[in-house]
């Protein structure tokens, strides 16, 4: 195993809250049908790549969970190890978990909404622990190092995922192995952030597409050799811009 | 966590192979239809039980993966630590790997036949290097703790699994989790011999169905307290009927 490593990061595909336009955050939705075909896509491409994962990286949510098991079932590698981390969970969306988006953009204005939806570091008012749609009491984070958020901003994300970046994820990639991070818009914005060096003003403007596997080159300090690249690039391009365009729904 | 221990053990669906009347052992055929819909009924047993794994270990075999994978996500639990090991694998079936059951049973008698089938520590002919159904070349196997085997029987699955029992799997338990074990028929046999007792001659005639959750409940010495319980039991004894059978096949 040689210089460089590779890292492959993966958005899950499209939930069951996306389709009805709810903020999600740490709600523990499934994959919708076209989140499934998203999916197998992303196997799809990994199998055309020749790319082979040696180990996998997920959050503790069920969509990327079954996003992962997808696509390495397709690929063939449904055998390789698994490390899983609330650390690379999506972004806690605080009190809006639940909430219509479309009903919130009206309540609380244009402005309101795209601070919460994308500036860096000013998190949405936290939920309440007696609120159907807080963790406080999800037996899956029994016992993790770290207190369950009530909400976050997406510096929040860069804070709690970097340690396990660092304690982990590099080690694996040191011992060069293929390693396939599926998580979330967030949590893999904030580290697209960290390896591509993007300023707090300009990651507002990164969009992550779903389904479709994110290749980076990593020298021996884990800093990309060259731009990392999409294995689909014109369907990246369009599955970026249909992102950005959520925020003017 | 308190005593007793909950051991769940899984034996993983109808496979395309099994559908075929093929021996499989370390080949790594996939679910068929029928064993997809088996591993979704194991699922609806674990809700239903009220039984909440707290960690899953499985062979290496895509077949007990995709099982476990199915019947966790059904369970609402698919985000439960996943350990995997090839010491779990199906019985290594030597050079009848990939050769058609029946032909097997004409060409070498009843006699062999149910010997390679049955026996406690006669294992079938080795498989050749060479052979397209040989493991010795799978990626999946570089630098396991042991070497890739060509043929084993009963007892050498014993032999290769209980050391992972004691170091991995016992421990899981002792920490008070419930743990699910995801494998086949002949990695199960072994352990059900182990817990249970059973002497080399008496193991022929035990046979574990297909997708049926069978629970243990263990004593601190790993010793179980009372009869291990199918979670269906009607259709359990219905299934290692129909398992029997296959010998006569």
């Amino acid at each position: 195993m040689s210089l460089p490593y590779t890292l492959i990061l993966l958005r899950h595909g499209n939930s069951e809250w996306n389709q009805k336009n709810l903020f999600t955050g740490w709600v523990d939705v499934r994959l919708s049908d076209l989140g499934v075909t998203e999916a197998n896509r992303a196997g799809e491409l990994l199998n055309e790549s020749g790319l082979t994962p040696d180990i996998q990286y997920t959050s503790l949510l069920t969509r990327a969970i079954q996003t992962a098991n997808i696509a390495l079932d397709v690929a063939d590698r449904a055998w390789i190890p698994v490390k899983r981390s609330w650390r690379l969970n999506e972004r806690h969306y605080g009190d809006l978990q639940g909430k219509d988006k479309a009903q919130t953009l009206a309540e609380y204005g244009a402005e309101q909404f795209q601070i919460w939806r994308r500036s860096f570091d000013v998190p949405p008012p936290p939920i309440a622990d007696d609120n159907e749609y807080s963790q406080v009491h999800d037996p899956r984070y029994v016992g993790i190092d770290g207190e369950i958020p009530k909400t976050e901003c997406l510096k929040d994300v860069v804070d709690r995922m970097l340690p396990y970046w660092h304690s982990d994820i590099t080690v694996d990639l040191a011992a060069g192995k293929t390693v396939l991070v599926t998580a979330h818009g967030n949590s893999l914005r904030a580290l697209v952030k960290h390896l591509d060096g993007i300023s707090d003003d300009e990651i507002a403007s990164l969009n992550i597409p779903t389904g479709i596997p994110l290749v980076y080159k990593l020298d021996e300090n884990f800093v990309p050799i060259e731009p990392a690249e999409y294995l689909d690039p014109e369907a990246a391009a369009a599955g970026a811009a249909a992102v950005a365009s959520q925020g003017k729904g």
